[in-house]
């Protein structure tokens, strides 16, 4: 127990971001969620760390009490889901709630959804003019794939569940974030077990506190395998942490490789 | 806008529950979780609805926020994730802190990892025991594959991260948890689009406050598709809400299968 301290994972500088899904089929268990991973990716690699991720049900008690408590601990706040023409969308409702502000029609997200479905044939009806919705106040986010819009508020931005549709709803928002300084990270795989290396990795996280050094176990059909994973904003720092643990897996009789 | 509302989830008598994954793998995008859908399933198939999800980083300061939080608000409150033998591993530790009691080296575990260890020649160290480390007064819940255990405390179950393990630790707590009525779901897919079928589902959902029933868009290589899923604990209402979807369906020349 002594000398067991928490992995330091604070870099000076870095911006942070948090993550709601919403969704009742996330809860259930029916959806995988195909979301996160995609982002959290995206959101590293301009130097935004993703430091909390919340998956709630479609009910605007939950979205108001998430959302409301996240906008005030982080730098911005993501969610996904809730955004569509049907009765269970009602995130654009409940993010207005969350802000005290009313929910308005906006005309520019009603041009572009008359015109899309107009130059298909599809009829424009209340429910899908409902998808041009948004807290008053609220800027659009581009949806290049099927039009009905995102938005952003405050630090908060609104995006849809369907993957493909978050996925270009992200890259139109991304350059107006603040982007910080990007991390690397480095995975040394080794065939040791946890419970070996665990001494010698310790001391090496210590030796760099600025660093987040993960262990991840599990089993290859040859035995043990072990994924000691380095991460930080300096890389030089990154470099030598992964050579003092290459050092440890070859004292402990291991063999690694670097991934 | 008007006629929207929350949909209606909260079925009397549901026990429920929230999950708290731990881990800075998951929130990099490293790794992708597999244990929220197994955990929902099994916890529905007992009648225990998850309510809500956390993915939180291994550091303390955010496992006490989110266990003191969901303690309060939910039935049960299940953590995954950083009770191995590395540096890294400071779930234990960081429920102890959010209860407010000690941490202590549980006998029972240290004499089953013991044990475990002698019989396969693998070396008994601090590293290894500090897996036996539990907040007082936790009870141990058993790991029938690699033996080191997890524990509650309160309302509070923790488990491992990796998925096997987690699952038979599931297995082993489940009976000791109070049985909720089960919910039902079945799901209507069709052809439509969601724009077209939202008013008749809205009236239908309106029919059924009872129940919840969901709308998950996607596309097939005809077309349009749509999930329509409904969700209760009264089987005879789920059964009557799906009939009157596959006729609002029919009646706008809609083509559907039961799933």
């Amino acid at each position: 127990m002594a000398g067991r301290q928490p992995v330091q994972n604070d870099v000076a500088g870095t911006i942070t971001a948090a993550l709601v899904l919403i969704g009742n089929e996330l809860l259930s268990g029916r959806t995988q969620d195909a979301n996160l991973s995609h982002l959290a990716r995206r959101l590293n690699a301009v130097g935004i760390r993703l430091t909390e991720v919340r998956i709630i049900p479609d009910t605007e008690s939950a979205i108001v009490a998430a959302v409301n408590q996240l906008r005030t601990q982080v730098d911005y706040v993501f969610t996904t889901g809730g955004i569509g023409p049907t009765h269970d969308d009602i995130t654009a409702a409940s993010i207005a709630l969350a802000f005290g502000v009313p929910l308005i029609r906006h005309p520019v997200a009603v041009r572009r959804l008359v015109e899309y479905f107009e130059a298909r044939g599809v009829e424009v009806n209340e429910a899908r003019l409902c998808m041009a919705n948004t807290p008053e106040g609220a800027e659009l986010i581009a949806n290049q794939l099927s039009v009905a819009p995102g938005f952003c508020i405050g630090n908060v931005y609104v995006m849809a569940g369907v993957p493909k549709v978050m996925q270009v709803m992200l890259e139109a928002l991304l350059p107006s974030l603040r982007h910080g300084p990007s991390l690397t990270s480095s995975s040394v795989v080794c065939d040791l077990a946890e419970g070996d290396v665990a001494t010698g990795l310790q001391r090496i996280q210590a030796q760099h506190p600025e660093l987040s050094i993960g262990s991840y176990p599990g089993k290859s059909e040859q035995g043990y395998r072990v994924s000691l994973v380095v991460r930080g904003a300096d890389a030089t720092a990154v470099s030598q942490a992964v050579s003092d643990i290459k050092s440890l897996v070859q004292d402990l009789g291991g063999r690694f490789a670097v991934e």
